[in-house]
């Protein structure tokens, strides 16, 4: 028996999350050691999603304030969380289970909103909500709504070809792969990422802070599903991860941790935009460590690269993609070469900078 | 515009729940009109689970306080309430997502119970929780803890077997019925309740409230997957629905709307404990609208139902079963054979007589 308590950052997705989730919560909620070393997505990988054969199924919750924010709310990013968990590990995203907890006394009006934007979302991903369960709690009980949406989806049918084209000499692979694993990305691996990174994180923070330099930011909250499932038919990927909690540093040192590999980015390719700058010059805040809704680093073989990054570019949401950097052989870490010439470790975030952004 | 909020009574499960659902979410949620009238569970059944071809999918939330009560704790709950909406469409559930929202400062060792108590149920129940995710919002942000746990399960290897043997002259049935759906019950039918009712919402207001009739009474919360497996292995179900929100009321009108035939129960043959009686003769309630997490109605064809019901009385959670009513040709409702010997028409719970019992 001890006083000790959940605090606020081990919800963040960053190196204290790690802590609870291997401290407290999975040890206890998987008794078994765990199943053998299998080709899929087993729940030992903490991947972005876990899979049976062809099945892949993940959940994500919902926590955001305000409901409604530049660019989106939280029933488009309810929908974008989920589906992209799916298409970064190679599915092709088929339906949704929506889980809503309402705040008795929510306004009518903007609970039909919201509705119809998870409507509006779920069409433009080619996705289904099928079934669904709603709770309503007395005032304060949560704060306005709170949405946990789980999804599954079928192996993208090109994913097998894929995969073998990103290790023609077949030997550079976890054996029998069959998933876009956050262990696969292997040295020699192009980077690209998909676009801006910090874009919602920022826009979200301003605009409930009310810092006012967020004129033309907004959200990039966005289904990736059309961008991967393209890339997936060009083939060559090794990995894909999409950028939320703890953003672009999150994402590269989870790869490299798992991947156990180096990682190598050039600062200079990472596009951001200037309010994103501006707010974290001004804030204190490393843009590289805010969540995004709508953007995913890739890792493709050398060879495929170029062919890819034409795919990317052809999505919309994908136009102001960049290939950012490369994996090494070497420590598992991230070196980011910066603007002015140097190298510097980029160390995964300890905890989220702002809270609660999705 | 309107300034219309959201009621609390919404949310539990009764008729006012209907409104909220069919007036304002799922339209809004599912822009197509719907898919065509399969033989699956589409999502405009409304019914405990969807499928998708082989898969059944659900999900289910859980504001449940307090977190730990007599007999569970919101982990067994999260566990049994999506396992068995599973189970009651003709499901083997094999795999659990599960969506946590933590509040900060809430105990570590209180957390460690609960992870401990969902492993320890999914274990009893044959699934795996695979993936999840982890939110821990401000103090106040939600009450405790709040979980949202989706389910898939593959079709049981004997339910078509076990529909057809409901309806051997094989004119009695939804065309190609390939789950035990909602809309299934067919007049001649036998209603099997599985034990006694009202124990969980009972215990747990009691508990809560410190009334003090709860010394043996606990929360009937568990697994109904073995029940239903064997039931389903037997052969003659029509239908399976577990008993929730809105209680046996809630379970047999929607039966009764959703089947378009009448239900006929007779009062005294269904079980109800001691200090369920007395508590609900002190508060005014009424024991049949009291929600359960361990107990099931099956609906079963006449020829079957010794059959089943052996089967049934067999398993340690299905020792006090008991055959309750039957199906008959009429209006959809659900007509109660009182013990003094009239007759009166159950309506279906409006809300829920005690609020967030899961």
């Amino acid at each position: 028996m001890t006083d000790e308590r959940v605090q606020l950052g081990q919800g963040a997705g960053g190196e204290l999350m790690q802590e609870l989730l291997h401290g407290v919560l999975i040890p206890r909620i998987r008794r078994k050691t765990s199943e053998p070393p299998g080709i899929g997505l087993s729940a030992d990988l903490l991947d972005d999603s876990a899979s049976i054969r062809d099945l892949a199924f993940t959940i994500d919750g919902h926590t955001i304030w305000p409901l409604e924010f530049p660019g989106g709310d939280i029933g488009s990013l309810s929908v974008c969380g989920t589906v992209n968990d799916l298409a970064v590990v190679g599915a092709v995203p088929e339906a949704l289970a929506l889980s809503m907890v309402i705040e008795e006394g929510l306004s009518m009006d903007l609970l039909e909103r919201i509705s119809a934007s998870i409507g509006r979302t779920s069409e433009t991903a080619g996705v289904r909500v099928i079934t669904g369960d709603t709770k309503v709690v007395e005032q304060g009980g949560v704060k306005g709504l709170i949405t946990s949406t789980a999804g599954i989806g079928w192996r993208h049918p090109d994913l097998s070809t894929c995969i073998a084209l990103s290790d023609p000499v077949g030997n550079n692979r976890p054996k029998g792969q069959s998933w876009l694993r956050d262990d696969a990305v292997r040295p020699g691996d192009s980077i690209i990422l998909t676009g801006s990174v910090g874009d919602h994180g920022i826009s979200l923070l301003s605009f409930r802070e009310g810092y006012g330099f967020d004129t033309d930011l907004v959200s990039d909250v966005a289904p990736l599903v059309q961008l991967l499932g393209t890339s997936i038919k060009k083939g060559g990927l090794s990995s894909a991860k999409d950028l939320t909690r703890g953003g672009l540093s999150n994402g590269l040192n989870e790869w490299a941790r798992k991947s156990n590999c180096s990682i190598l980015v050039d600062e200079t390719e990472i596009p951001l935009k200037g309010p994103v700058i501006s707010a974290c010059d001004m804030l204190g805040m490393d843009p590289f460590e805010i969540g995004n809704e709508g953007k995913a680093i890739i890792a493709v073989a050398e060879g495929m690269v170029d062919e890819v990054l034409k795919v990317v570019r052809s999505d919309p949401l994908g136009k102001d993609a960049m290939i950012i950097g490369r994996a090494m052989e070497g420590k598992p870490r991230v070196i980011l070469e910066t603007s002015i010439g140097g190298k510097r470790i980029m160390d995964p975030p300890y905890g989220d900078p702002v809270p609660r952004i999705c």
